[in-house]
């Protein structure tokens, strides 16, 4: 089930880097949502490679195909297949890798794990496989959107050394974050990070950073006491896109060097509903959506692949040298904006399934 | 399913923190494991209540009794019940909370969420649902020992403003983390946070800080591809611990900040065995377990009841003031070093029946 | 996961049939229902040894507590434990069945797959753990009742070679069920059938029959396409009861000798409803339920356990003879009903949970 | 998950019958395991359209495309796609059935579940839809000869009032049941029964019938106790398939009609393996295979669609009259015998890996 997310919303991704395709199947969609293949399309648009000079050159369309699940423009409430064909594999950069292992990459674990493993762009394990998350989220966002206008808002806070300063109380709009290609809002920031991005391409090297990601207009009760915690679901969800090592929501890590006196957050009135003075919570309490802003950080490393000669061993465990060649992303995180997105939309339609199943169903 | 975690070696828990009785049932275990309640009782024993000043008062005994699953001291395969009476419930301690939401707790959202909640010491949200998963995690513990000899081994970090120097070059021992009620293996640093404790308990106030777990001697292959990677249900293991609100895998936020050359840990040969020169990954590459120690921090805020008077609503959302009354942990780091040992092997004997479930069922 | 039923109202049971008690929690249980012991001891009660001549005379008052889940006579939301002691264990009458297999028990598939089996009084495989499934049951019938006024309404039809005439046009009422302990409407069959009991308990033997199932009132909607069809579900939750060899739905295995233009049902309009003029499908179509009576079959073998001399095999597979000690029913199919009408109840509260989960969460 | 099925071999199947094409995504495939399409290829000709008088005349060639999970001809244990384009629908034959409903066909229940339903030819509930079944089947089959020489086998018993003679004593040979379209391995019952079905063709009518499904060389293990016993998924797996309406294992409901003195199966020593005498029990005892071959049979109702004139409702519940269009199997028996086949083998490998994850994952 490794390659399957979500409990009622669930989505299953399938396809290799330089197979002939790659996609997702839906089950579980609510019927009669109007959907096309230009929603989905515009999403994929954001993460597709160059885009940009900060991404990989590799030359993708990515242009979705909707194969079942709709009629007439809209959901039929069966299983929603969408695929994505590869356009540009070039399995002639991977001949090294054939028998040695990229280092931080997956294919030593792979490799030990099955037998076998696919060496070509990374096979599975390449971020190509978000494609189908992006298509999927896509769906997600747009059932948010049009059932309760929820707005989710991914953007660059730090790459490298070079952290934004962004307003917390400001709701930041698509607007500013897609004016650059780095995907900050702040622009004096976004004009660093981008040298930065540059610089590293430049030396072969690569860098992280981490993106921040909100949520507005969330309703209250999304989520479960105990284990599926909603910050615990959307913690997995960010720890299963390649790169990342770290979450933290509202105060976080640094919260932990606040009292309680200070950490608190208060209850207040504002016009008739119930709300928090503050916000260290990042919008969740024991688990469930209190209605206030999602707010959650994810951690990118460095990206793996460098064209820079590095120390290795081969399949035989001999030691060897290794200097990547192919197209890559000196910074995965501008195009891990929309993933972010994506996956955190999957993870509030489902919990929103969930909770209207167990408080709505009956009526006593 | 909220309460149901893992996929193969699924634990229930259930039970209110003031309510007669709270357990665990262990679905899937193995058979033939050796295991007494004993076994459960020592690892109950480090999260129980009132083992030293640092902790809540609440005087329970928390003797475990094993209701089901075992023949002559050994598992069946049949579920596992696990039960531990609640003997020192206080229900006047929560009179006011009947009718005002305690800041930062899970009352208003349990309220919203279901339209009715148990305000007696939290009710399902207290941590003394936790006495399940320590329970459930023993017994995990024990299977990953007796089978492996994989150690899991977590410790007290950082408490507040103070961050205890460790040396991560050496596995710490059970013995060196159990000296201090602190759990922390730097006994300086332990003097430091346990002052700071008493003092947050003096003035009525409380602090938060950060676990590391560390974990050696796992076998190649834990985790899988895709959604399922070790270090997203690792993040969502300790996310769904009560008050976490961060989780950091091997370099974590801190690994952001290198560049690929620098983050990239080179494949080395050691006495046959492929290994990384360096651990920025924690020991998972591409979501699989690569026989390196696992490495992964979790950030706790300060405990959210403290004893000085707060600004709330009461259920009518009027605003009001609250002084909790009741017994509660000052910081609860010390108690949860336990709870996230357990969470962390339900994960690892989970992945590994996974494992063995697609790799090793048929022989080709 | 093998002990445990349902994707959202979960339910799981534990417990040996000679371990000092046995129980279930029910995970995903709709809050503010209300609830009490009692209405699960009505049910149980059903369900209780001893209770005539028909049934075993091991003598178990089975009084139900209800360890979590509520508050104040109303559920929360969270898991429901309860618990039943086991009060009348002779482990003397087991003595045998250490050393050898009973034929057509359990024990050699348990021994064979776990290594280790629990022979006294069939460990896990008894019967008595359907305790955990009725008492579960009770839940999920009062849920239906109060929410629809679903009535589900099983008897038996058919006793070794005694078929009951029992009028298909006319839902039958508990009260003609109850009326004879053999639970069987028809009361010239019900003496029939309680007759061949008797005999067959004289000879040391044992028979089986058949149970039907109806239920009304139910929605529209229950089921969904391809795998999760309510009958596929209904299919599996009866199969999974002790001693059932065969299940069919409407017309079932006779319809199979119909011709189309005889089997189908027309749709017709009946106060302003669609209904179908004949109900050959049973109440559902494409897996899904029409809004007619759902009714279906249930095929149970003659209890195992016989007192006659048998032949068998030890544990080191030689050949041996067995003459099983114990207290058991001639027959099961009275004391089965409320296990049908449990198990019916479970997937019923599973399906519509599901079904508005997907079709009522938004709002488009 | 409507559209998911199995729990560690899982498939979802996607594709609506007049959409572009129809598919199967398998997850938790077996690595290095040897696999092209012609393996599956074989299998889905066997169930396809056209391939005899007996069948519809619609023409799909029915070409497999493997898209995902292989390299070099074997498993990965990746996500296994496979795609199969719909190449001959005639939507113009679905006019009528846009307004109404048609008798027995799921069109009603979608309707009214969905709100909304694809008309041409059943949309989502079109038997199309088990291509995917029979392509994921295929992967399983040879997953379990490849591990294990299991074969299994189906083969029709029954037409309408034809019930062929068959020796029980004997495995029947693929040879034997390939022989005639209708998938009998009595031939002189074939001619009988395809002569009953090209009658019914002849008088726009149509009959059903049941299926024989027979397991050897299964392993003892497969299952487990109380709710995923192995006949209860085969039963869910069953009356999963279109149009089956009963499903009855081993002596099934015939051995309700005997006592326990005759049912019970003693236990035997054969070649120092532990067997049983008779098998009545259909190769299962308490849920989990015994060793026996495993015997089950299953109810097919007459095909719903007919050529004749028939009483119906519209959309607005207005009565009507409905003559079918389009092209249809007269008797769905010859084409759903691979269909058996494939269930009964996606079950198999589900459960064998389950049994290997609970029993050998670990050595203690």
């Amino acid at each position: 089930m490794a390659n399957i997310f979500g409990k009622l919303f669930t989505i299953t991704t399938w396809g290799e880097s330089h197979g002939g395709s790659i996609g997702v199947t839906i089950d579980g969609c609510p019927p009669q949502l109007s959907l096309s293949a230009q929603d989905v399309q515009t999403e994929l648009n954001r993460r597709q490679p160059g885009q940009s000079n900060l991404t990989t050159q590799r030359q993708e369309s990515d242009q979705v195909e909707i194969l079942s699940g709709l009629y007439k423009g809209q959901t039929l409430g069966t299983p929603i297949t969408m695929i994505v064909k590869n356009e540009d594999a070039r399995s002639q950069d991977y001949r090294e890798t054939k028998t040695k292992y990229r280092p931080s990459h997956a294919d030593f674990t792979y490799h030990q794990k099955y037998g076998i493993y696919n060496p070509e762009g990374g096979g599975r394990s390449s971020a190509r496989e978000t494609v189908g998350r992006v298509a999927a989220g896509a769906v997600a966002k747009k059932i948010l959107k049009d059932a309760f206008a929820i707005e989710i808002c991914a953007y660059v806070e730090q790459v490298h050394q070079i952290t934004a300063d962004i307003d917390e109380d400001i709701f930041p709009s698509t607007t500013a974050i897609e004016r650059t290609p780095i995907r900050c809002p702040n622009e004096s920031a976004a004009t660093q990070m981008t040298a930065c991005i540059e610089k590293a391409r430049t030396q072969g090297d690569s860098v992280g950073g981490t993106i921040v990601c909100r949520i507005k207009n969330t309703p209250i009760g999304l989520g479960a006491p105990v284990f599926d915690r909603l910050e615990a679901d959307l913690a997995k969800a960010m720890l299963c896109i390649p790169a990342t090592k770290g979450f933290e929501i509202g105060s976080g890590f640094s919260g932990t060097r606040l009292k309680g006196s200070e950490h608190n957050d208060p209850f207040i009135q504002e016009e008739g509903q119930i709300k928090t003075e503050t916000n260290h919570a990042g919008g969740v309490l024991g688990g469930i959506s209190n209605g206030n802003e999602i707010y959650f950080r994810v951690g990118f490393k460095p990206t793996s692949t460098i064209l820079q000669k590095q120390k290795t061993v081969d399949h035989e465990g001999q030691e060897a040298e290794l200097t990547a060649q192919g197209r890559h992303d000196p910074c995965v995180l501008p195009r891990a904006v929309p993933i972010v997105e994506s996956m955190a939309a999957l993870v509030l339609v489902d919990h929103w399934m969930l909770h209207i199943a167990q408080t709505q169903a009956f009526n006593f």
